[in-house]
């Protein structure tokens, strides 16, 4: 093994929300020139064909409820890889530094004095809404945004949940499937019945999918929603705000909102 | 003036935040089949050297304090310019969605049966931050944020903006230069007098400006601030999260983080 700290470098990209095609010109450039890419499991593996021929494809994605490496870990790793082979590039889905970890990964690189740059790339929190037809701001209806994850390290809702829940912003919640009764049952105790929720699935790729509903019909949303532990929670009456004004049959409206 | 309903489509395409390399593959591919394109003030002008030669090419930015065209004036150009010309592409800084107005939009071209589809963009409010050096979550300082406007319709601070300063929340302002003072002044009423708050100019350009502080110290901030309207304001603990862990000097550090 090399080490060759003068020629070592480490690009953390964002990959975008799942639609190879939302990934940056910059996040392009950088999956071309790398020399060894670690990547986890949240992005379509198509974006990984854009890497030169027979470089290290490295996989450390973490699952829900399945053994993973720890980020001490991949960030140890990350270090390593870029040692050892020159630049090292970080692909993440949606964006490095939104819920992304890209933060330690930062530190581990500059602890080691590689240089170290971030490629933001388009977030999942604000994305996925779009592509399911819900504009998190919208002009009478809402001004801004609160995003969050579903829950703590302790695996409890967050304090800021709470918070999020008695304030009047919009909410997007990520990571938040398992979690979408114990929330909604907290929105509950503090705002209307009839206040709006989205459960969007499988972000920006065709297998897509979009429940809606309002907050005191969790247990239909559930039933109708897709199996799986990832998606995105929009909560708020953004929800129907271009369903609403175009007069559509929300379910069709949604159904036949598409990317192309 | 020939009419074509049936060969008219409308994309609302977010160019990313400034750098005309943080667009999208996708965002690429419509400016390319583009036969006329609207754009505002806010992006590079680089990124409509991808449109074919030829094509109109229809500035209708609006900036603050000047005399621009109203939303309504811009949605009915964007219809019109569709029917005349066929594939009409409203090219926006950051996210469609996002403060874009784009729902606007997509309401007006939906309401004349034109298809209509989002490309969502990188969005200023969470690239902006990760380029100063500033990750908007990160462990054990931040899990989430509050992304909001600086004013309403009335000029006056937003109740949402009370609230975000009474939550615990990392908060975003977009477009807030003007406004820096008030807002720091609501902060302090809430919050410890020694809360971060970095003030973030010309975003992903290389012109870039990054100013730090706390919220106390809003005078000396503005005053070491560049001149501008347009800014993006983060006020909270993640402010400082990589400069603390790194040991690096807070102005060097910020001034020295790059995009390459």
């Amino acid at each position: 093994m090399g080490l060759h700290l003068a020629s070592s470098r480490i690009s953390l990209v964002g990959a975008g929300p799942g639609d190879p095609e939302l990934l940056t010109l910059k996040g392009l450039r950088m999956i071309r020139s790398a020399d060894v890419i670690l990547y986890d499991a949240l992005l379509s593996e198509e974006i990984l064909d854009f890497a030169r021929p027979g470089i290290p494809l490295l996989y450390v994605g973490k699952r829900c409820g399945k053994h993973a490496m720890s980020q001490e870990a991949i960030s140890q790793l990350l270090v390593e890889s870029a040692l050892r082979h020159g630049h090292a590039v970080r692909l993440k889905g949606g964006d490095p530094f939104v819920f992304g970890r890209g933060g330690e990964e930062w530190l581990a690189a500059e602890s080691v004095g590689i240089p170290v740059s971030v490629i933001p790339g388009v977030s999942s929190a604000l994305a996925v809404p779009a592509l399911a037809g819900i504009p998190l701001t919208h002009r009478g209806v809402s001004r801004g945004f609160w995003v969050l994850t579903a829950t703590t390290k302790e695996r409890k809702l967050s304090e800021e949940m709470e918070e999020a829940a008695r304030s009047g912003a919009t909410v997007v919640v990520l990571m938040g499937t398992r979690k979408v009764a114990q929330i909604a049952a907290l929105f509950l105790q503090h705002r209307a019945a009839d206040t709006p929720l989205a459960l969007l699935q499988a972000g920006s790729l065709p297998e897509s999918c979009t429940t809606v509903g309002v907050i005191s019909e969790t247990a239909e949303i559930i039933a109708a929603a897709e199996n799986g532990e990832r998606g995105v929670l929009v909560i708020g009456e953004v929800v129907n705000a271009l369903v609403e004004q175009s007069n559509l049959n929300p379910i069709n409206f949604h159904a036949g909102f598409s990317l192309t």
